[in-house]
């Protein structure tokens, strides 16, 4: 969907047939959507392993679909990339509007690529429905990445929940994996519950803060500065150098008020300038630093294994929900309901136990 | 079921009927305890409208069961007292183990009665089940209040989960707002996630602390500072007036950091000594200011409406699970399944789907 141009396509797979320069990639890929037949659940996973572009973003359709048939689709393609998957960093990155994480993100995955890695950016941003627009929508802050072989971005899923879109890009990430991306970026907004959302599905979280504004204990207030393995301030450039520093020192102290880490790694704080790529080199080896950390002492591993538990009961307990709030007779009766309970006319539990009962006797 | 003694009991109100001095009031209570028939729902309404705390105590016990025969009881009993309820001031207290919080709810709760008030004390202890001591359990910290005519002490509700705890308190409330009590405080321990669940039910919510021992910044990290409507700092006596001043003004400093409330209240610090009742006073005072403002604008009545809806969706939630993880079939596969998920050989929404499709077609 993105940024094809820039990698090898379905098409260009087929070696030996040379294409005549007058068909553009951009006509290709029309065509090429408008097509009745879609490739097969097989068809896509051998495109993912192989590292097709086009599969992956195909793939990635299906699982944000609302589509029964894509979903069921998108289950097998992801079963059958699991054992393919896995072998990657994921990591977090959040920061409210304004601290430059685009601009971070290009910088930082550009210092990857030139590491030889190949990246995959994705997001988790509930607002982009209601928006159209948000973060990663406008990839000209990204110019640079985009235009990269090896980088692959990709906006956020829409949906009308956090959860939804939560899960989506978790699926992804799976997808993302198994395509060759050894480095998984997961940018989210900063305001809000999405930061849980993606420390669920990240091993090193990581927050990002400008200096001044009041800025520097934000994070405070939403838990996220706990959740934080690094703090990060940007735009340490300029006149800004000192002040930054200065914030360094005070989210330092800060981060030394939270208990140790069950990792046994000590959050750290760094400062950057995405504009000059100062402290963008460093940013990774303290990520390198913490992989062999919690790799060595299996921490790794066992992060994965919970959140893979996590993201399991998450979805049943989803859909449970789901399947009882689109029940007919529910709908029905809902909102009624909600409001006699506000108004005191009947419990809560009394109210609860009412919609259970039509719900489990139909 | 506690300081029974000190309450008008269901015989005492047969007036007329005088008892000789030789029955003592406990073997009365074991006698009418161990009777076959037990007072149907609407003698218990009668009851507890009449202000008799055996009524109360047995409709509570009904709460608490887990027999189902006797939570539709307490369901009716609840839609009953519904009407007579409501008109309370509902007072959350949190603070870690070791901040006097048995000898502070003693001090507060005697001053209220001697304010005229009707003081209910309930906890929420998710542990209690686990320790068979906990909060509110070794009542003799609360020798004074026992006694008192005007207050009612209940321990935590046990079980398994926070959840079902927290609704059994939440319905307790109910109960012993119909039985004319003006002021209900609500203990919980300080630690993990039961802040919460109380902030969920109640009006006010006060943090109680201790100077020194690095407890200044400790809520933060669980964002319990954030709900916090007053922070007292406790055992402002003898030497550690001065501390308890200084760790006031650390609190003060940092709630200022936390973004305003829809209320419109502005948290409040204060100290006191729960072991004198020096500012024990002022600390009401402080909640009736609260009171005073949320009432006239309208905020207070907003809030207790949110709290219902709350509650009806948390509890359709739990009962939603909880009839899914007891699924003879699920439980069957659940373990297996958890295993598969966590080493990568299904993924978790794969796994998801697999158990769901299992339940929704039995």
């Amino acid at each position: 969907m993105t940024s094809k141009k820039a990698h090898s396509s379905a098409l260009q797979e087929k070696a030996g047939i040379s294409q005549p320069e007058s068909i553009s990639s951009q006509s290709v890929e029309h065509i090429q959507l408008s097509r009745k037949v879609q490739p097969s659940a097989e068809e896509l996973v051998e495109g993912i392993l192989a590292g097709n572009i086009t599969a992956l973003s195909r793939a990635i359709t299906l699982v944000e679909s609302t589509n029964p048939i894509h979903l069921a689709k998108a289950n097998t393609i992801i079963n059958s990339c699991l054992a393919h998957a896995n072998q990657s960093a994921r990591i977090g990155i959040t920061g409210v509007p304004g601290v430059g994480k685009s601009t971070f993100i290009e910088a930082f995955g550009k210092h990857l690529t030139s590491l030889g890695k190949k990246v995959a950016v994705l997001a988790v941003d509930p607002s982009s429905t209601i928006s159209h627009g948000s973060i990663l929508g406008d990839k000209t802050r990204m110019e640079e990445l985009v235009k990269d072989p090896n980088a692959f971005i990709r906006p956020s899923a829409s949906g009308e929940t956090l959860g939804g879109v939560a899960r989506k890009t978790r699926e992804t990430i799976t997808l993302c994996e198994a395509a060759g991306f050894d480095t998984i970026i997961i940018e989210t907004v900063g305001v809000g519950q999405s930061e849980t959302a993606v420390h669920s599905m990240v091993d090193f979280f990581l927050l990002l803060k400008i200096a001044g504004a009041g800025d520097e204990l934000q994070g405070i207030k939403r838990g996220i500065m706990e959740m934080a393995d690094a703090i990060v301030i940007n735009k340490a450039d300029g006149d800004n150098i000192k002040k930054a520093q200065f914030a360094k020192v005070e989210f330092n102290r800060a981060l030394h008020l939270f208990p140790a880490k069950k990792s046994g790694w000590t959050p750290k704080t760094a400062t950057c300038s995405a504009l000059t790529s100062e402290g963008i080199p460093e940013v990774w080896n303290t990520i390198t630093e913490f992989l062999n950390l919690t790799q060595s002492n299996f921490s790794f591993f066992e992060k994965r294994k919970e959140q893979n538990q996590f993201w399991m009961l998450e979805t049943i307990n989803h859909q449970l929900k789901s399947n009882f709030y689109n029940n007919p007779e529910i709908e029905q009766l809902l909102d009624s309901t909600k409001k006699a309970v506000q108004n005191d006319e009947i419990s809560p539990f009394a109210a609860a136990t009412l919609l259970l009962e039509k719900y489990f006797t139909k």
